[in-house]
């Protein structure tokens, strides 16, 4: 090595040694007589110096000539400082340098090299290799080698067993758009690249090999939006001979053994919701659990539409109305009343109340409009909605949402599904405002017993909710034949902090069922056997039972980094138009190429 | 769990306990009264039974029902064995069955799932989900996730970084060609799939990452031949602030650590030696060194083409003319007369010498013939060419042999560089033949000093010989411009038992070196830019000096596997054709999907 020690070791007891140290220059401080530089490379920063009288002169001469990130050797004897910096590691030596070795010069580079540059996004992704330069660029790809190695070391203590599965492999029309490989020695013919390896760790479960893993790297041909990216990485798990309750408990452990690990948190038992209390109770699949606030309401005519029914049927008993009859129209019209409390808002001004009317009226969340109700400390009421309502009717309303005087009760109506969506929304902003969602903060919740199918008005058909291989619950099964979207299915998500990170399903294990499914998603029985006959097959020479799950690796780097957004959790990420600014991809490619492909640009 | 235990794991000490195993009938033997089950999941196999008037009269029909490669769920009694099995570790017990559930029936599969299966290749391929149940196949993949477990554990002790990097990259025409894929969002426009992660890596240590690897898949769209696979795993490796030495002996340490490991031999130190070396004494870059056999040089009369140029420079000591002037033709007008000693073959008969003949006159090996010297145990000679030299002068060429009597001399001559070839292929025959190339022997070996570039006379052009980011040796840079192939480049590869198992370099890491080395290869700057003008821009930046390594992770597993053969080491291997018989692929995709890429397949 061209060095002896890091610039993150150096200590009191390393006083007098001489030593090489390599590195960039971070900053330089010239004050005529006496020349500082902060040398910093991977592991930290250590101060040299430079000094007139005690340096050899041409040794000053040359290291004045150095610029930022210049790349440099730098041998001298580590001395006591006489003003220590008990903000770095190695604040209490500097480096009285004897030798000096220019390694490489740097031009200016485009943004500073700081905790805090100041490049924008554009500049910064096209430079992403200076972007890495700065600490909390490379702390984040730390953290996510850190989570990488741990999720290794738990599963392997499991005895799963890390298998890599083909990267070409074949387009199938279920699911979202894939990216294909033409195939220049079969002309005409395409590999695929993979959304998930579903099939194969189903197969490895045929094959016996009962617990797999592999953190691997699955591909979306999507339009991307803000933080989709094109190729992602999965934490991507199966076991055989399991229920869903030993799945759960298992990646529970993961979870855990994750938080203990890389951050030295004792997470709190994951706790579990079924899907139908997530979407009555928060509006949402993936509720943020830090916070309560659940939803509550005040009329449900919901009608029997598959999912609908289902909510209403387990919940039958709680619905009320308390609303109706009092001539307020869009309330009467309303399939769902339904609101949140914020606890101590009820002084919400004016211009407060206003924004957050604004806030759901926006298209993205597509609200009508905002009822509030202000349950004033001195225990009145004051509402939008007072011209309706008496105070008697208010205060029975306060009582359904166990508001106390001193909170603000803010109710959204109209059809059922959207509504609670728009207020999923507005949860989450209040959430936000009231300070309940803290990044350093951790909750994790199981969401279970999702539909297996759902319908899409485009298509006309149900579409699987998570894949076509997953079971329904056993008996649900009548179900399929005569309301297939009240069918439940062995499916669950993990949710952290309201994010999605991982989803999974016990599978179907025999060929009867897999079929039927095929069916029930509009597959001819020939369509279902050209594209997954294979699986069909593999399933008549003796197939365990089986399930496993999937964790998408970026967000949950991304979280556990504290973070909104995966790419900074990405080494060399893509854009939001799938494009790499730095290497400029894609791009074209030769008419050679093409030719050998025997493919044409459409013009 | 649906079981308590494995079907390894039961020994004598769980004798009276009642356990639940699940797993497939590997055998199943019916004498009437009694019965027995080998039942097999991953970990091992245990015997099941049955008896009559022991056991419940409907559990024994019900187990009459069951075939081969049916799955289930068995509790019992583990009780002591009659006659006891010590080739199995759970030989001493036996299952006495108390309730049987059926998982899952299967149809008789298309081969035998034993150890030796009945399978042709193709069948096996097909049914790849079956063959993976045979026990060799699947300790194959355990041993590979053995090895990347300890490339991880001791790289990771080193400080190394795993970092991701993108697989939709850039296409570049150096090096083999590419797979590429579509973008629908840029039309007309596409990515590639890496060959290797090699700039990335590069960037990595500009970033600053110092340490950098990752266990990657890489592709290669090459006309397919045996054993080599469309997309295969590297180790890829990375280091900053470096010299050779330093790789040298990180990557020495990772090999000897794997051996320790995972096969707990102690490997003896890796020796080292020149290309110029390695292609005279055994007429290859990847000698396998389990055994000695030099190559003997006679005459060497090599024009002063740039390689062997080299390599006489070097060993121009050595060169001798022990044949020349004595009417043998084929040995007077050849470049090269060059032999190996095979030892205590002398008394190969005619038979045999005809067929180590013909096996040089093979296509494949391509000689002209073979002269051989028999140096019999009485001291005498006889050889193929006695009309032309004496028993004196046959003497002096076994001196140079170092021969003794017994030993036979097989001896070859033409063209120096095709000569070599011709006898690496019959060194390693003989070698074979005479067993000195035990699978369970173990010889490792750096090559070092590899040529920069080599003439491509198809081209008539110099191409990189590693790659166009391999630096030259400072001191041989002024023979860039003057005698281009004479310039030897700071590369190096690992071989094991003559096979390469790795290969790396130091870098270029400066702009101008870069660019002058893409004008040698016959880049105009503007092309040069257009591929790679972010890795020189990233050098201008501060790009510290660095070198690395890249492992073929399939080859070193099956070399340690003891086998010749990588697909067997991969779970979904692609044939010769690069097709995956399984799953079908490639395969034609819909004509909706080549409309959004906006392509039309050439008619």
């Amino acid at each position: 090595m061209l060095r002896t020690h890091t610039c993150g070791e150096l200590r009191i007891s390393h006083v007098n040694q001489t030593v090489t140290l390599t590195g960039w220059v971070q900053r330089l401080r010239d004050k005529g007589s006496i020349l500082w530089i902060d040398l910093r490379d991977r592991y930290g920063i250590t101060q040299l110096v430079f000094e007139e009288g005690k340096t050899d002169s041409a040794l000053i001469l040359l290291a004045k000539t150095l610029g930022r990130e210049f790349v440099i050797e730098a041998e001298g004897l580590v001395a006591e400082r006489l003003s220590k910096n008990d903000k770095l590691p190695t604040g209490d030596v500097e480096l009285r340098v004897t030798k000096l070795n220019i390694l490489n010069s740097a031009k200016v580079p485009p943004f500073t090299i700081e905790d805090e540059s100041d490049g924008g996004d554009e500049l910064r992704m096209k430079y992403r290799y200076l972007d890495l330069r700065r600490t909390p660029v490379r702390e984040n790809l730390l953290l996510r080698h850190k989570m990488a190695r741990q999720t290794r070391a738990y599963l392997d203590s499991l005895n799963f067993v890390e298998v890599e599965t083909p990267v070409l492999i074949k387009s199938t029309p279920e699911g979202a758009r894939d990216f294909v490989v033409p195939s220049r020695i079969h002309p005409g013919e395409f590999y695929a690249l993979p959304q998930s390896p579903q099939t194969f760790k189903q197969l490895l479960m045929v094959s016996g090999f009962d617990r797999y893993y592999q953190i691997v790297r699955c591909f979306r041909d999507e339009d991307l939006r803000a933080d989709r990216q094109p190729e992602f990485t999965q934490i991507d798990c199966e076991m055989a001979f399991v229920t869903q309750e030993d799945i759960l408990n298992t990646f529970e452990g993961l979870v855990r053994h994750l938080f203990k690990a890389v951050k030295g948190i004792e997470l709190s038992s994951v706790s579990r919701m079924t899907y139908a209390d997530a979407m009555k109770f928060y509006g949402s699949d993936k509720p943020d659990t830090r916070f309560e606030m659940k939803f509550v309401e005040l009329k449900n005519n919901t009608p029997s539409s598959p999912l609908e029914g289902r909510v209403r049927e387990v919940f039958s008993s709680r619905v009320l109305d308390l609303t109706s009859g009092k001539n307020f129209n869009v309330f009467d019209s309303a399939e769902l009343v339904v609101g949140i409390c914020a606890k101590g808002c009820a002084e919400y001004t004016r211009k407060q109340l206003d924004e957050l009317t604004d806030f759901v009226k926006r298209p993205q969340v597509g609200a009508k409009g905002l009822v509030y109700v202000q349950y004033r400390s001195d225990g009145t009421f004051k509402s939008s909605v007072d011209k309706f309502y008496t105070a008697d009717e208010l205060k029975k309303w306060a009582e359904a949402f166990q508001a106390q005087p001193g909170d603000l009760m803010l109710i959204m109506a109209g059809d059922a599904t959207a509504t609670r969506k728009q207020l999923n929304e507005l949860r989450l902003l209040m959430g936000e405002k009231l300070g309940l969602r803290d990044k350093n903060k951790f909750a994790a919740l199981w969401v279970l017993d999702f539909p297996l199918l759902e319908w899409n008005e485009e298509t006309k058909r149900y579409h699987a909710m998570h894949h076509p291989f997953t079971s329904p619950k056993q008996e649900d099964i009548p179900l399929l034949e005569t309301e297939p979207g009240k069918v439940r299915a062995n499916a669950y998500d993990m949710v952290l902090n309201g994010s999605e990170i991982g989803g999974g399903s016990i599978r179907i294990h025999d060929r009867a069922t897999q079929q039927l499914m095929f069916r029930k998603l509009g597959f001819t029985d020939e369509e279902a056997k050209k594209q997954f006959g294979f699986l069909m097959e593999a399933f008549e020479y003796g197939a365990p039972p089986h399930g496993g799950i999937a964790f998408g690796f970026d967000r949950l780097c991304a979280l556990f980094g504290g973070s909104d957004s995966i790419r900074d959790f990405i080494a060399f990420p893509k854009n939001n138009a799938g494009r790499d600014t730095m290497i400029d991809t894609p791009s074209t490619i030769s008419e050679e190429q093409l030719k050998e492909l025997g493919l044409i640009i459409k013009p």
